[in-house]
């Protein structure tokens, strides 16, 4: 732990209508009243793991060494899925075990991991419908208070991971698939600048050609001004994906994307 | 007041799109720096009351003693309806008087209550229509500071309490009704798992029928999970009270529920 | 700077559906561990730059001398509009250079702005996307640590100012205009009461008919609760403006009311 208080951050689909995260936070605050908490978001899409996955890989990292990420999106409470806490890379998390933290465990592969199964560590009486509340509020909560992660149950080797999308490399071209659409529409793919420069290394293609739904683009750009308001572009992104937008427009509703759909760069 | 910094906590039905609540917690801060100030929720469907009242009343005691609760619903804002606030059990609430604060009220009946009367605790210059900003932030962020309660204002001893339902006991059913729907589409129920308990204990019914909306369950549920997905099911939730819910759907869709509508348990 | 914590507002159109806000904030307290960060509020129309303009010159005077604004509504991001800071009255205030702070400079005209060009108050890597996390929500961080606001860049004297409407004054009559529509279908009008009464001064009119799209109304009310439930009204609001608004509905609605509609005031 750094000295200062505590950051514990919050993701869930809980939505904003109801008192769901509030509760947690009191919780959070009759256990670690220094915590200093900041939430990602709550509207992830109602049980959708992946959306979930995606959007707390976009912001982790942008906090400080010992952060605690509470992440909730957990159509399967109730049932036998594991609940668990992690460390990974310079911070921790606390999440159902459904692969909400696919995409933080396979980029630090020297995790630890534990079940959260010692009950000393819950509420007192836990609901049957919400263990945000009960177990995953109270385990962040415990850690911000310097509770080891090893204090908090048994240790987990096999987390389940989701088998999310990845792009396909061939010779003159890359097959990347869209995994999260914002709220301005902007669509972002399974592509990682860092692959693409790598796979662009090795093929010196003379120029691009970008199919994005109805549309084919030539270039990457190098900002969303660098087109005509309302016109749609490729850039690598903030998250460092690649990203398909339009400027001051949404990409999704123009150019008819969703998740799932293929983006396909081709050498020319 | 416990020791560590005042918690405020803020309901209202404000929204997310305007700056209303930001601007609350402004006043607050002004008058109390170091509050530690958690949104319970901005989203309870415009001047409904009663919405407000049972989301008030899901989280206000997962927070620690001495926990200020500012909620404001208010459609008598300008008029003479009085301004109140309360201590109730471990906690203070500030909020129109307007039945906002009834089921606290009638759960903690040792409360006090004063209308907020002293102008010395209201911002130097009150509009005449967001008492939250010019009254209750200020009479939430002084408590905050330690202002006693009686300073605030008069005594009320006859504040205005809502005529919620209740649920029917009968000899062989329960009528439950509807009185929340969370954005899952999960529907909750005036009937409490103490009083199902205690009825149960006295008839000691061989089996139950539960009637919701298009479908009749057979059981209490004990998870979400126990039921294939986009099925329905019958449990008592985190907040102690019957809850009918879809695993991983909305129930209030797939079963046309709808606040105020009636579930109904029957022994067999 | 005064004592206590540095207080750092976030206004913005990055929506509540995704981690960008929640990106910003770690950023912020990776720079500025004490920040107490507060949301005036995310859900500005995408990309509407007056919108957000209204909303924050709506809460930023209710926060203590020394707090710190920081508002992203950046159209251009990428482009070369440039990054500003600015201090303002006894505030500060981080933005995009594209008018969003109109009405704060118009309101202090002493204000001093610099260009946030010093690239170590940059995250080290800028991406081509993301001002809000990689520039603005440094310096908003680096201003918190006491950092004066001439590190930050050199002077701006000509920083971009909007043409906003005015209310037109004529002898026997105003135009004023809405400007801004709340959750609540409320509309607020660019006529400030402070200039309405000074234009009755030198009038007197002997009544007053006010114009509002499908009605007239025959006065100011003081409260909402003047008029009967469903009916209309005009009133100088919480935030000194003409309001035009429907006691527990929408104006918006019912008056078929948008923003740039003009709402006229007739002495008779």
């Amino acid at each position: 732990m750094p000295s200062g208080n505590p950051i514990i951050t919050l993701l869930s689909d809980f939505g904003d209508s109801d008192p769901y995260v509030g509760s947690m936070k009191g919780v959070i605050l009759s256990i670690c009243p220094q915590a200093q908490m900041v939430d990602l978001v709550h509207n992830i899409a109602a049980h959708q793991i992946v959306n979930g996955a995606v959007a707390l890989e976009t912001a982790y990292a942008f906090f400080p060494a010992g952060a605690i990420h509470l992440a909730v999106v957990d159509p399967g409470v109730g049932s036998d899925r594991r609940s668990i806490a992690a460390q990974a890379g310079h911070w921790y998390f606390v999440a159902p075990d459904n692969g909400l933290l696919t995409l933080i465990l396979k980029a630090h592969p020297d995790h630890k991991i534990v079940a959260l199964e010692e009950s000393a560590y819950h509420l007192p009486a836990v609901s049957r419908t919400f263990a945000g509340r009960d177990v995953f509020a109270p385990a962040a909560a415990y850690l911000g208070t310097g509770v080891p992660l090893e204090a908090l149950g048994p240790p987990v080797l096999d987390p389940v991971l989701l088998d999310l999308p990845e792009p396909d490399f061939a010779e003159d071209c890359i097959a990347a698939h869209v995994i999260y659409i914002d709220h301005f529409g902007n669509c972002f793919c399974d592509l990682r600048e860092v692959d693409f420069r790598e796979w662009c290394q090795k093929r010196k293609p003379s120029g691009l050609l970008i199919g994005a739904g109805k549309v084919h683009l030539r270039k990457l750009s190098q900002s969303y001004s660098e087109v005509a308001t309302g016109k749609p572009l490729a850039i690598f992104s903030s998250s460092g994906r690649l990203e398909v937008a339009v400027n001051q427009g949404s990409a999704a509703e123009q150019l008819g994307l969703s998740v799932g759909h293929t983006v396909k760069i081709s050498a020319v």
